[in-house]
């Protein structure tokens, strides 16, 4: 079969690899779309290797059931559906209690296994998943658009579900960054909440794309961008501020613009310091109250509940389709800020 | 009356100053003990005016009701209380929800008014107060330990309280620094919960103080604490991190000690960083879902709760006493660190 | 002025009267438009006299601030607005943490004094209310759409929020009685939530209602009703139940179709049964897990939160006016189930 | 090997049985100890067959893995452990919540299958069980008292959990029914909150178990048990009321004596009704805001915590031990109300 490879730092090869095998509990998904991630261009971009063997990429899978593990129960061939992402252990305290994506099997920092970063991912024609990270699909809902939600639906709906307290009628929502999760984000936060929802963007394309997504404003981010929101909330600041760059900027517009008892949740990984510090709050600091918070993936429920939400036309990844083989034409327009909405390949 | 003031940057002196005078909604409060706080220690060092008139500092008051404004219902003269810190406006959000702590009426980042800093404070033999401030105790718990509620135990409490979805039994709790508060916070921690404390300072005294209050391990600060603390731990880190300094290197060891999904609070207000990115998590940096929150003060609802924890003897300032012209040489041994517990000086 | 007045048990007069004086903390409101509601209804009904003098009804005011007790502050002659029906001890527990509606100083079982049940209402030309409890309403707002705001808005929006937990996206949320509260009810749930709402009723004009107010589904009570709505929620029952009738065959409805975990909750006042046994759960009961709660009024944030709704239009109460003389009119309709929406009077 | 079995209704044989044949995902334990449940009598005195074949009693088991399944991963022989007894899907959305105490699978108002109750228990020399079941415990804990943990402080751990929002420092807790739930659920309040305790029973010899268990009060039931808790409460009534009875009688001084916003807790099955209506509270009912929930098992992450709560020496049940073969001796005292604390069977 066809699979796109990290084979060395920088490196993407589309090559011929043997279907793979399966464990008892594993399943074969036949690859229906795969979506393409900024953290796949973060690896992609690592000056080191990440594994010893070549690795297939994607984490971002929907798929039909071909094959079954001998132990597998519950699931027969011919299924639809979409791949949990946090392969995780199951048996630790944060597990047991459904918070699979800080599984505390992997060590305090690090993320749990992860198709696509570890074993092989879903940009190929096949891909091996454990039967457990299966979650069924809508007949009607197409592969295409499927796929972004193990993470572009996922990441931000996790990140709300954890500041629904902030997110009170008539209280304001910032997303930063309208890109794959962004856009996502926007349509979450229309159909979870009665917030008025502001988008901010560098780009008048995501923008524009925000606003279709139901965003109450778009505004462009110029000098002043931390004072015109401070304006629009009467001072006080946003009750929920996302952040789905985390660069230097828009980490410290976060910091800047979050209101007291409000919610600052770290979503991108671009790497970027909030700059907090302990000190009596006064000036453009963080204010009191409000709380920081570096948001991995999602929870198996976040997961099914997206999926009902894009059964029922509330949520709606905007998606951009490459062949297989166009990988690298893909990762190129995403690293260059041309996609809109979430770049999927098509095996 | 005699009352300790602030006339200079800097300066402090012991001033004869003339008795408060009372509008409507106000008690005279005879002042039975008045606490030194280290924000007291800031306020003295800062290098510009805090006020254009000679400003009476302390916020941690006792005392009795010696008499009442025109329009005050529900007090009576004699009555024995402390003073509720937060001057709040009592109509924006927040008040309305019972934060009083984060009122909004003041700006995004600022503290509501507060004894002491701003009005004229209770290190004094009067101090006017809002009716409203005033939080009734118990007929057997004498001023000097009466007045370390008001904020050593009510801040410590409040920040226990936002942390208690992480402080269930068997996790552990780690309080940074055993001074006025974090002395009190030892307490709270093992009358309000089940948790594992443990105290981390750089002074044997402090240490032998946390355990005196109840700590399970007391840890001297040495080049390895991180890495005994995450041993401590199984390596998952500490589900809740409370930092009574906020010196960068306490903000560190927090970052690098909080469990994924755990409770960083920062109380001190040293102005430490705690240098956290946005970044793929991985090394010693800040856990998924871990949360960091600046905390300020407490409630209404709080302190009323460690003065009843007061009186069923579940919480006891550790104290040393000084006579009101004392002020001076109580500051320095509070900077020199030299005092045990709190600092409370007597008119 | 004229005034509605309780004169005996069941006598209702249109009398003239003095217009109230004001106490030091209150306003004159120049009334707008009052809401008549079930409550009142009951009141009207009881074989006893509610209190010695005549009693003015109406507890849903809107109107005009048209004077000033002498120690009001912050409020001006010619402001718009409603009236917060629950005038709490604002000192007890309850109050201090925002949960004016169960203040605890009127007694366990007592609900906190309220304007048309206890001290006069706004069926009158004027009222006299507690400075406290008046809450701004936008200027485009009339004074008809408004009055409901004060309780047929505020009340479910309580109960709904004390069941966010249950409210998650693809839920089920069950209405029961689209009268005055169920279908501004629906409207929030809507607005609120991403749940599937179904309205049940057994007149079909508050079925057309409920679908115009946003209803998913709207059935008529038969026989099979409990049946069908577990059919519809795949055996498993709704997340929540709201019962805004409140009588035996109701309740009985809300015990037999609750969700495991799920919430009942019961607002409407007819006295009705749920007959729920602490037995081992089976058959047609409450299932594990399921909370069954009181719910009465809700809190003063609440009431802002409901007005802001209004302003967005997200919130519309269907109102049927009658002038002030006609009350009786308007009480007979409602006794007869003949009102769609809510009763308002216009002095 | 011997078993305890019901092998018709009212009837208790110990039989001798084939040791249990095993799944690939089960494990065989040889049994240390099992404890005697209300719920067992309940189950012998049905009028009605529970199975068709003779059924082996016990849902609270320790002992030791003899052997383990094809599958078992992470498991040895000889580990010594309790038994969790909810032996749910995994795949429901509770279960993926973490409450699989209740699934949906069985059912909206079933339990989840449990060893002792479908599957044979634990009254044996051996068991098999699910090797998810199966939860580690210390070394120096013996099986007597490990072997209550299973229910009899899982039970009332999960009750406590669900109300700690009403259990702050100095609220009150009232535990009716002093009996093998009850005297865990004391210890567990004292542990875990800084309430003060009441134990109510009938039975002065109960109400000194519940002194030694750290009750602040224990009051024998009278006439005037209401009045007495009501007196105590300050007019309020408890916080939180735990029921492990469950009659008639419990039920109503539940209802009766729970304060506003409280929370009230059926944890006993003796079918009872609470005799709650939806009138206009006032008089002796249900008070608004109070919430009742109808609590089963505990969760996984509950029993972990008991565990732990053991090992640290604050939680300890009192147990009488009987021969497996005395089985019926220790139903019989269990009936009569003899035993003190738990009775449980040693094989």
């Amino acid at each position: 079969m066809r699979a796109v490879q990290l084979t060395a730092p920088g490196t993407l090869e589309v090559r011929t690899v043997p279907i793979p095998e399966l464990g008892p509990d594993d399943l074969l998904l036949r690859v229906g779309a795969a979506g393409i991630c900024h953290s796949d261009s973060f690896v992609l971009a690592l000056p080191f290797p990440l594994s010893e063997r070549p690795l297939t990429l994607g984490h971002e899978i929907a798929g039909t059931v071909e094959a079954l593990g001998a132990a597998v129960d519950g699931r027969r061939v011919g299924e639809r559906g979409i791949v949990y992402l946090c392969w995780s252990c199951g048996a630790c305290r944060e597990c047991l209690r459904g918070n699979e994506n800080v599984c505390l099997a992997a060590g305090r920092t690090a993320m749990p296994p992860c198709p696509g970063l570890g074993p092989d991912g879903g940009m190929a024609e096949y891909v091996r998943i454990t039967a457990r990270s299966f979650v069924p699909i809508a007949d009607d809902l197409d592969f295409a658009h499927a796929a972004p939600l193990a993470d572009a639906a996922l990441t931000p709906m996790h990140a709300i579900r954890g500041a629904m307290d902030q997110l009170w009628p008539g209280a304001t929502a910032v997303a930063i960054g309208i890109g794959g999760l962004g856009h996502v984000a926007i349509q979450l936060l229309k159909a979870l909440t009665d917030t008025t929802v502001i988008a901010v963007d560098v780009d008048p394309d995501k923008l524009a794309l925000a606003t279709e997504c139901g965003a109450d404003l778009a505004l462009k981010v110029d000098e002043n961008i931390a004072a015109t929101l401070l304006e629009l909330t009467g001072g006080r600041g946003a009750e929920a501020v996302f952040d789905f760059v985390g660069a230097d900027a828009t980490a410290q517009l976060a910091v800047e613009t979050v209101a007291p008892n409000g919610a600052y949740r770290m979503v991108g990984l671009a790497g970027g310091h909030p700059g907090i510090d302990s000190g009596p709050a006064g000036g453009p600091g963080l204010p009191w109250g409000a709380t920081v918070r570096k948001s991995y993936g999602g929870t198996r429920t976040d997961l099914i509940d997206v999926v009902a939400l894009a059964a029922a036309g509330k949520v709606r990844a905007e998606v951009e389709l490459f062949d297989l083989a166009d990988a690298r034409t893909a990762f190129d327009r995403l690293d260059s800020g041309a996609i809109r909405g979430r770049a999927v390949l098509i095996p």
